[in-house]
């Protein structure tokens, strides 16, 4: 990737990072109605700077397909601020004490640090709750099931028990690309789909669109890992080092960061190049861009 | 009502209580498939016996618009199931040491005390998110969109916040009637209406629902929070008296025993009378049965 391609893309994410930043403010209850602890609770949570990376990947693939997003109160805005609510969900119910029990998330205090564990708790089931609202918005009831698909058993909430399970006893490769592939990568590989269904795609380029996901999903959480023993916690937002503290299973607690670094090199190229026949997109950009990833 | 038409109802309750465990079993991941303690932990607190009020509310409202449920699978059925899965999600939470911190539940240990907190806090999420991948299989935008609505802030989690935001201090009645409407009442409603709409009811019977489902998802609240202070808790299947231990909003606690008594069989009737329009129905008998239960 050159530096004017860098360059392009970094506008292009911090664009369309500020563009979901305002539909977020716009879907989420405002902190001044009943019930405001928990409406601030959940703005709190979810207006703190985050990357935005699954709406943005759920728009970049809209695009792709040439869905006409122009207008406000679109489907794919109501699938983009619904896709960043469930992850922040996740987010705050991960970080509680029983779980991976973390006191710092996107720069500030986690949700059960500032708001308390009840509120904490509720915050996530109302997030969770919204992004079926904002999918029912749509008006495609294929939209909820996507979100629903991903979000179950057998995706993101399947890979955060098995990632529980895991603490602390020796896993495989295999195991571990099964975790990420569901904690992770499912949830991606969702924004991507919904992209592209609400452009009304067909089932070729659809399969496209999913396959670049799980590659990008995979490398993604790949990458985290990475950054979680080499990364820097004031530009990560959070503590470094706190997967192997709490015995993680980890990519490169597997196979070492040399070979994860080139595994997820590998992963970014498939992502890549599963896109070559229908031509260039942004999406490309931002593969590489994951793969370059510092935060 | 006479024995009679109590013998009736609770031959209908009991009747349709078993047809909806065999689709709780039926819509569930089985417990063999992995991850395989978080199926576990589902199975165990949703197949706990229970009333299995909100999906034969369902089911009655249905078939009250003359909706037909012959064969496996139908839309109905989807709904019923994922009425239960989001209220035994609210259950799990609701009993978080976090939150009102229980250790009995339909008379079993509460999930976190027999899987672990971080197990329970997951089986709730899970749950909560089949019940939308359920909604999706009626083929019906409106249902995801009645569910997402009926649990969120201004549903029943906004009523979770605002009961453990009342904890230990003094509230009025009509905080307490706002408080349940929500907690309780929000979900109840929602059945009623799902089955209208799913049997294609017209917006004049669905305003009858929604008038009977209010009314008695309110007394059912009123007298669950009498059965709290005078009930037995072998037949409740859980503690008596924690609401008060706990400080909780109840109706008892601020109008009175007798007063509360009063006002639910009021509410019963209101809820009736809603009814009479369109002729009789299994949903008086199962409204004055609510006002009578002893569990």
């Amino acid at each position: 990737m050159t530096s004017a391609e860098t360059t392009n893309v970094r506008t292009y994410l911090k664009e369309k990072g500020q563009f979901v930043d305002k539909l977020l403010d716009r879907y989420l209850p405002l902190a001044n109605t009943d019930p405001v602890l928990l409406h601030t609770a959940m703005r709190y949570s979810v207006l703190a700077p985050g990357k935005r990376l699954r709406p943005i990947l759920a728009l970049a693939a809209f695009e792709y397909c040439k869905g006409d997003a122009a207008g406000e109160d679109q489907p794919i805005h109501f699938a983009m601020a619904g896709l960043e609510m469930v992850h922040t969900y996740s987010l705050i119910h991960d970080d509680l004490p029983c779980m991976d029990d973390d006191d710092l998330r996107r720069g500030i205090l986690t949700c059960h640090k500032k708001y308390g564990e009840a509120t904490a708790v509720l915050a996530g089931d109302a997030l969770h709750d919204i992004a079926f609202l904002l999918m029912a918005r749509t008006g495609l009831v294929q939209a909820g099931k996507e979100l629903a698909e991903a979000l179950g058993t057998k995706g993101m909430i399947g890979g955060q028990m098995a990632d529980v399970e895991a603490e602390g006893r020796d896993v495989s490769r295999e195991e571990v690309i099964r975790i990420h592939t569901r904690k992770t990568g499912a949830l991606i590989r969702c924004a991507l789909r919904l992209g592209g269904l609400i452009a009304g795609v067909d089932d070729m380029k659809l399969a496209v669109l999913t396959k670049y996901g799980e590659k990008i999903g995979l490398a993604f959480q790949v990458i985290d890992d990475i950054l979680d023993v080499e990364g820097d916690a004031k530009r990560l937002g959070k503590n470094v080092g706190s997967d192997s503290r709490m015995g993680k299973a980890t990519y490169p607690g597997v196979v070492g960061i040399e070979q994860a670094r080139h595994d997820s090199a590998v992963l970014i190229k498939e992502g890549v190049n599963a896109l070559d026949i229908y031509g260039d997109s942004v999406l490309k950009d931002i593969a590489y861009y994951i793969g370059q990833r510092d935060n």
